[in-house]
């Protein structure tokens, strides 16, 4: 059996209790290394958690080595684990299909991921439109397809959750091209990045899908013991110190409710002048007036 | 201090560790017992897994009896159990803001809930548009305002996850009316239901925003050991049988990729029909095909 087992978001005892009991029955253990990473705990301390070696599966291992990982998992048990919830990220559908082309049966156990966690901040998961993510602008590489769906999800006056880059185990276009498996640093998008980015499409863009004042929700560090939320605007988060690891950002919309806005309060720094930012950007997007239809003949009949 | 912590979807071993080592420290522990059920346990199950009593904190005491819920909670831990993640229901924020006025710390300690878990069926999460509900139609409140937002899902060609009616504790209007409260047996709404009520709806209003041909995923019982998905048509998952609750339902956009295609055939009954189908239903709301711009001036400059 594969078993895809979600870890949640930060401590190592985030997992669910019929997740470790899973964990500590199979014969090899793999933890998926590069779409995300658990903030409160290293790979020596999940090993020490779970009482058992824990291999590391960086992008190159799950998309060519699946043999591996799937190596007589027919006969045994093998776990696959994922932070936050199990299926974040396409790689992870493939390696299922992969699995049952080989007849192997496969078991999902989830755990929360920032795709509904993120409900932590008061805005309600059913007034967010799709979610985008955001990847590091290179200097001719800067794209901007999540204009288009921020802009849709504010038409519809919903809420967006932009997910931030994260880059682990990337080669350098030198090292790449020299054949050398040398990798830099692990990056983590930060909010004001994200914001400065988002600001940078908007002045090129200019169709007003947000603006410098449209309000926003910085999410720190979210289901961690250091979780904050910051509520501001898109440009003052272009200047936050949002601190450690991991951010996300969310842009909101027209449809804000009154409990909404209410919760958010305990995260600014001046209520009021949050609150006048919030009516103003109510007013893009905003549907025409209702206007009675003209009395008809039909009336009369 | 004031714990929430998310159950996961169905079994009592699908709380974190955190989660339960939580539950053991507290002096009291609350039940959320009305907006959704824990599919594999009673409340008996859970108070022999936890080692203590669990009280069931119905519509009434969590929205007028906050007071006990929250009583001495600045000086010992009380734990508030939500199935799923902690912030599916808006009447949870309004108890957080109700704790934090009387001083009383709040701490979240997240789960799966079917908002993040419904990425088991194959669908990407990123193609989902903003969720919807659907109410149990009575003869003379038959609400359709899901409607606009599955089209507006559609028009961008996303998929729309549908949340399905549940009637725990609730009164008939005739004990109501009569001041008894005599409570009438819990309700969950089936797939088939769904389907039929949203298939008059669709004939009501007469928009398109689906037909009976569009493909649907039937989500039943997610996250626990009967889980089962079913890809089909409207039309046909109005016939279905989708077994014990609990019950979603999802509504395919336009931008279904083909890995998630690819993923679905496993669910039905018919994978040329089914494709044919999404073929078709891929033809509404396409965009008109781009045309290039007529030549100008500029072009010889």
């Amino acid at each position: 059996m594969l078993y895809l087992i979600g870890l949640g978001l930060s401590h190592p005892s985030d997992i669910t209790v019929r997740g470790l009991e899973t964990v500590k029955k199979c014969s090899r253990v793999y933890l998926e290394a590069y779409t995300s990473i658990l903030m409160a705990a290293s790979k020596e301390e999940l090993e020490k958690y779970y009482g058992k070696e824990v291999i590391l599966a960086d992008r190159e291992l799950v998309e060519s080595g699946a043999d591996e990982i799937l190596r007589d998992a027919d006969k045994e048990d093998v776990a696959f684990l994922v932070v936050g919830d199990v299926f974040g990220a396409t790689t992870h559908t493939d390696l299922v299909i992969r699995a049952r082309e080989e007849g192997i049966a496969v078991e999902s156990i989830h755990n929360a991921s920032v795709m509904n966690a993120v409900g932590a901040c008061g805005l309600q998961l059913y007034n967010f439109g799709q979610t985008v993510s955001l990847v590091f602008f290179l200097d001719n590489w800067r794209p901007d397809s999540f204009y288009d769906k921020v802009k849709q999800n504010r038409q519809l006056g919903l809420h967006t959750l932009v997910l931030l880059d994260i880059k682990v185990k990337e080669q350098s276009w030198e090292n790449m091209a020299k054949g050398l498996k040398i990798y830099e640093p692990p990056r983590y998008m930060d909010i004001a990045t994200a914001a400065s980015q988002m600001l940078e499409v908007e002045e090129k863009r200019g169709e007003q899908a947000y603006t410098p004042n449209t309000p926003c929700v910085a999410v720190s560090r979210l289901g961690s013991p250091t979780q904050k939320f910051k509520a501001a605007t898109l440009k003052e988060l272009s200047e936050y110190d949002a601190g450690e690891p991991l951010h996300s950002l969310i842009v909101m919309g027209r449809q804000t409710h009154d409990l909404e806005l209410e919760y958010l309060y305990q995260y600014v720094d001046d209520k009021e002048k949050f609150k006048k930012m919030v009516e103003e950007d109510q007013e893009f997007f905003k549907p025409a007036p209702w206007v009675p239809p003209p009395e008809s003949e039909s009336d009369d009949e």
